[in-house]
């Protein structure tokens, strides 16, 4: 459905996400990046939890704001970058499960702003429910250079 | 400004925060707890970092949405917790910073909702850079127990 | 797929649209009532103009939060009001149409809060283009009276 | 604090504001616009008001985008536009009132966008009870023409 400009963009998209610490923090991987589309996984983990033993939902915004803003980079130009303009979350249920699935897509491509749409879903003994939506804003720059943390 | 219920919300508190694992992870302390506020610090590390050296917008989020609902449970009765039920944030400049520190208010308190503010500051060489500004709401929930994560 | 509390949740959602003297003053209808899902049409009118000639952003809004909400209210018992608690909203493309619908539909229901969607069309010789996206948190409340205001 | 580009800032808002239909089909004036803030009133009137006999939220809703996108204009050049990108608005208690006082203000100004902080208050009997808070992104734009109604 979404034409991308740059052709190798899920290899510039994988580095990019390779470039981020906090996202190795949380022990989140990519594994589905689509032209206006990526998923982000998220094995439970105690480290990752709240005071009543679900994920924290600022956890779940994380991965939900890294996915939907990766499926905008996915139909940028090579040299763009995206920021995060805003975004606006609703947690459904608890983040309770074995594994969280982030899924990023957009709705509207715009030449400065690209609004994009955010679910989260835990899934439990093959079982999933969906247990965040999330609506973001956000703008494509340019000439904003990525750091290589690892070199 | 806002009465609570609780007198010894403050302890409480502090202690639920001492149970969640996500805020350890990330390195975050909760030095302010008032009634109707609260403040989380967050010192800069470099795995906290996105791709272009910043601390991560989805931690950015973290700490405004804890705040924010911590300064809400401030005001509950002693044996009720808070849920975030969601929240928007609008990141306004990079988190660029020797530290985060993040305030949260309540805006309205209401028997079942309760609605807050958070704002999000980047201290660096002893100015501090508004970053983000957050509006939630919380819900307060009756009988949920909190888990000691130490134990 | 969702199923409603009342039987008669269609009259009912009709007859509180009526009572709602500012949907009169834009021209709004209601012509689908379904459970968990209304549809809000407004042709276009030069009263409801902004400077750019499309139809106000806050008059895209009003009919988005309305069919949203009664989306919700189609859910709740016979007795129950909705009341809106938040909702945010995209504004992805300008309202030029000679009609809009408004699309709400409920996304999760739950005791005390209903979670819904809200879409905008713009419909132009027979197209329909996506103007706007909008999240909505909705309460249900007991034992408040609506007002007939024509008696 | 805002130093605007356009010294005649305040007469340009107010002839644009003069060229929206739907502010006048809602009977709101446009008291006060100063470099960075606004503040839009409207009187109540029967033909305003919901189910339960409130302002309707929507019209809450419209008051303070309007209020909040004048606060940006006054900041940018006098050949610029600005548009609605988004909104959040929490309803925190209901629009009961002789008069609504619609407050909107610049929290940080860019090139691109221009984040805002809007607030409604209810008057009654020499009373102001905030009854809205809202949170949103404008987008300036160049070259797009003004409509005056009325030629």
């Amino acid at each position: 459905m979404h034409k991308p400009h740059d052709p190798d963009f899920a290899a510039r998209v994988r580095t990019s996400f390779g470039r981020q610490p906090a996202m190795a923090l949380i022990g989140a991987t990519l594994p589905v990046v689509e032209a206006g589309h990526t998923e982000i996984h998220l094995p439970r983990r105690a480290d990752l939890l709240q005071q009543h033993g679900y994920i924290h939902g600022g956890v779940v915004g994380m991965i939900a704001d890294s996915a939907a803003g990766y499926a905008a980079a996915t139909l940028t130009a090579a040299e763009a970058s995206v920021l995060t303009v805003e975004y606006k979350i609703n947690l459904l249920a608890p983040a309770d499960g074995q594994l969280l699935i982030a899924e990023g897509s957009v709705l509207r491509y715009g030449r400065t702003l690209i609004i994009t749409r955010g679910e989260v879903f835990a899934v439990q003994d093959g079982y999933k429910t969906l247990c965040a939506v999330m609506q973001q804003t956000i703008m494509t720059v340019h000439g904003k250079k990525e750091i290589n943390h690892k070199e």
